[in-house]
């Protein structure tokens, strides 16, 4: 058995290295930067090692990773240099196909969250990476972050642990369609404001930035606070899973906004239907949310899809959608429901656990398979 | 053991006998206009027998019936005088709970279409039918006639033995919830046309007669063409699923109605996008169409639920409830999506099959539950 | 359209029509003895009408159908003669295949009990019907009797409309593996005694008959109590599914039999297992009937399947199975536990429901491909 | 927040910490020495520790744990000292109950192998862990030793990453049925020889020792190859689940033990039947192995359990049984089947899966809570 070779990411040609999710101007080391982003290699030798520094205060980055597409592993890293042993001693000639990727949510609220790949280590040689001919970009709340994939049903802590893109709609179905995928999502924001009315946390206002989410010195040396280029990764599809934050909100105490001094809520009438001015606030958000969208991404089609808890927003969101379709002329544009999580397919603190992300990506799979023709 | 009595419709009083469908004037002999139109009882003795009366040209009507909630039989009836046992040599004390009913949707092309209760014949009492507390109403085309519900996946004919209310979304989530239905369907047609553009084909036309679908001298002698009394019968929920002929007709030749002389055809843009003039038509039918609902069901939760069959008229379907609601004010109205049929759950010509429609009374009985506060 | 033409059985050629279950010496009329008896034609024509003749005392007989392999239609017959239209108005140039079939089992407790198919009334042709190439005998009790696989959970009448073979892992497993079958099977039988401990009641006694358990002179004018030929059709497998009511005899009460005035008791030991003495007569009866199987069926495995309602006699069956191994040498025998029922895939009267019949066909399928190389 | 305060195993009350899996005398450092040997505690505080040190040659361990009874991680653990942190940042008054087990078996060929938990390091309180009231012992070969739970089908390397305790019958079983367990198994055993005819490959061989399976100077140090103490733990049930590779012997080319200078092999007749004196030598095997079962644990029902990777030893494992049985008047012993692994239920290298592992789990558990008792 020949010694183990450390590679820089920089160092492998880019055929043989596929990359998942947003990447900045930095690619050495190499920051994952949302849950789902990561690396695949597919490697002959007998080992494989992952070198990786990682940072966290209080939310600690988890890691999970595939060897020929089967879950292996999924773990905590605590801050530090890690070197993990990936396989060993497996029949040297054989290809491999690794998936090593982030579970934990690019992390708004943890300055110091950092995953950086530094060097991979093999004692063979890198093979090509079949390439990806389908992408989609998904972009949501703690949906999209896999909140609740893991966990028991009584759990309601709010950490690291329970977050993850293992276990998750959106990498599902991108495996189903045999696609490339990009994950933007946070859990508690909106389109407009979050779940407790903070009109800070939507999507929108991160969107254009590489990783608007992370934020602290650390981060923003690495870029994520720049524009994001999206001439460099223009996806088939725009999944769009937003809405049930926005939903929650009504339902929600008046979130007082220390940076404005102003005080936010979103308002139920009388009989318990949307205050009309305040569902128009949502409306306005997507309409222009979706100008974003195409004005950056212009033959993607745009599927807003959303429903894995709860409905209450569906004729908000297509409302606005239309409205959006009528001035702009755009058709590229649909709406779909995902189906409804419920006891018999909750995971851990009332969120989506696994058979509800599976009958998800089995509804989403099918849909973009007839919507974009994927038919193989 | 005693010998059969038996008794008209007319004489079993109402608390012991319980009516599914929409009726007429007509008691005795008690038409069964729609699919899943008919009766239940609770009695005691060792037997029950069922005296009918049908009649048909092309599509004979098919029934089927339940013990204790459970399927037991299912046959053609072709024109002619019936006697059928619907149990036999049970033990005479226990109360058995029958559900009878017509398995064949009203038939628009078969005026001598005809299904007549005339009397049951036990040799023990009727008890009391246990009241049902919830009423929900279904209006649909194909889906809800449960075309494809049986047959194999390659039969492609035309047939009543192949439509059916005892495989149905509609009366499987009425079961779900305790709930007491009517259905009222007709396969190809839309709400605002026909999937072959005729624009005659639009259930709107026939919704505010009793049987508007059902035509001919002796349809016509027992009143369904007559205005139905909606006071009659004030349901909860109103589950309205068209839209899948409408988007058809886009995909189909145009169609000439000797009628009027006209031809008419809903065309797409170049594009393979909705002719915006053309899915107006659609959505003026709609804003009509709820309108009308409203007018007759003045407290009923609207919900149009709409996709085992594609969801491509989404955005079409919730414009024209956003500009209702906007319109009217009206915010008991919702729209809720199904899940599509797939080759895992499809039917007979590429129709919803077993699965489908299980599938879809899951997700729409814990829509409807959540909903409705229904929640056990 | 043509008019209907109508065939005697005996008139249409052997390749056009394919015989399910035992047969006798007559054909025309053709009875259907055993549950799972009937017909399969392929035909073309827009219609297919069958004639029957049937009798009955308190078990009447029921018969389903399918269409193309499709459950179509399922009813009650009471005596007398019968013209069922099995299907009409089909595009008449396309072939379609029909089977339809007797749901009760031979009926050893009513005299009357008869089914005679007399003629087929088509107005196209008969078309060849695809040969089977594997065949399997199934010996069994009310489990092989479909007792319960139709019905509510709570129904515990012993009446005929819960016994079927449309719902039966007999029937499931031969379509799985595209064969011919043959059901013997009475409901409360065992290989040694009955639930009840009448040791008049064991299917080895009737086996050798056409069909020893339709008595009365109207059976026996038709041959059920001749000796059966079994040259006639050769099993590829003899899957004998028996024991589940000797395991149920140990827990009741001594049965006086009033033919030779004793009384039989099947006794428990007083840690609850099985007395040994009477474990043994079981044993015996199972070498026996090993032996009488083998006599008549030279070549054919025999799989003894076991465990639908229990597995308690898993060790007395296999130490039966491994002496007559033992003192025959013929090892073409095996043994293989089936699936139990549970209260998720229980049927009516504690017996398997759909389910459970549908889990067992598939352990059996799985086992009959691999044991018999029947890969395809 | 509190810091983190270590406690050594011995430290901790009996009562607050629950060991999985048989032990020797040594309790600190704690070593776990089957797959599915671990510890469970119930915590209060904000984090939860574990240190371990670990050796191993080729086969390095894996570990996995649980939350509160959901999976939450798993990984590799290289030879050294390892300070794993499995939760940190929770609601600190709220116990949590936690899991950590190996995954990997005793590891036969690897003498360097072991993992030993030194401290657990908390920052609240040990509380106590509920008290499992039913004890199963499960004894097995690569099924038990959950070789191929994890891993995609096509791989074959016969690799420490794809046997796991976190996907197997045995621990689903235990749990279901809310049981302590221990599992004593080897991937390529039998009960008589190996699947490469190796003789000295039988579990029998190991039983009585602590822990016969792992060798090597640090193994035996603590105790490994010394008596077990059958008083220490007496299971309500042993679950034996071995023939798969005695079976697999006949179809293997002989092997030749260098320690007694002979060749071994299992022999098939012409016609594809054991040779019976090879298939007694199984049988004898069996009843000796029955025999020195019941020595040590005097009150267990055992009940053998076999048929995940077919059931070709059925009629001889049987009459192995009823050997013993007949010899030994010992009635409390039972054969219980377990459902095939198919192609849908396959993992890797053509093992079970984690779908093969869930159905076996089921049935096995419905039949010990008829057989036990166990009935909630």
């Amino acid at each position: 058995m020949e010694s183990i070779k450390y590679f820089e990411v920089s160092e492998i040609p880019e055929k043989n290295i596929h990359i998942f999710g947003r990447m900045g101007r930095q690619k050495q080391p190499l920051p994952l930067l949302f849950n789902g982003s990561g690396i695949e290699v597919v490697v002959t030798g007998t080992d494989l090692w992952i070198e990786l520094e990682t940072d966290s205060d209080f939310h600690e980055p988890w890691v999970a990773y595939e060897v020929n597409g089967a879950f292996m592993g999924r773990q905590m890293l605590l801050p530090g240099e890690h070197n993990i042993c990936l396989f060993r001693n497996m029949e040297p000639s054989t290809p491999k196909r690794i998936r090593f990727i982030r579970e934990l949510q690019a992390m708004s609220e943890d300055d110091r969250s950092k995953v950086l790949i530094k060097r991979i280590g093999i004692n063979g040689e890198f093979k090509e990476v079949p390439e990806y001919k389908r992408k989609i970009e998904f972009i949501g709340d703690s949906i999209t972050s896999g909140e609740g994939s893991y966990g028991a049903m009584a759990d309601v802590d709010w950490i690291a642990m329970y977050m993850s893109a293992s276990v998750n709609y959106a990498t599902f179905t991108a495996k189903n369609l045999n696609a490339d995928y990009h994950l933007i999502s946070q859990g508690g924001w909106g389109v407009y404001c979050g779940w407790d009315n903070d009109v800070r946390h939507n999507l929108p206002s991160v969107y254009e930035k590489v990783c608007g989410l992370s934020s602290g010195p650390s981060n923003e040396a690495i870029g994520t606070q720049e524009p994001y280029d999206f001439d460099s990764w223009q996806p088939d599809v725009i999944v769009v899973n937003l809405g049930t934050n926005d939903a929650t909100s009504f339902n929600q105490p008046p979130f007082y906004n220390p940076e404005d001094g102003k005080t936010y809520k979103m308002r139920l009438n009388e009989d318990g239907s949307y205050n009309r001015e305040d569902e128009l606030k949502i409306e306005d958000a997507i309409v222009s949310f979706l100008t974003v969208l195409r004005k950056h991404n212009k033959k993607a089609h745009i599927a807003w899809c959303y429903g894995m808890l709860g409905s209450d927003l569906n004729l908000t969101i297509t409302e606005a959608i239309n409205k959006y379709r009528d001035s702009s002329k755009d058709n590229n544009v649909s709406f779909f429901q995902l189906p409804n999580t419920t006891m018999e397919t909750v995971g851990s603190h009332m969120h989506p656990g696994f058979k509800s992300h599976e009958n998800a990506s089995k509804e989403l799979t099918d849909y973009l398979r007839n919507k974009m023709g994927w038919l193989e």
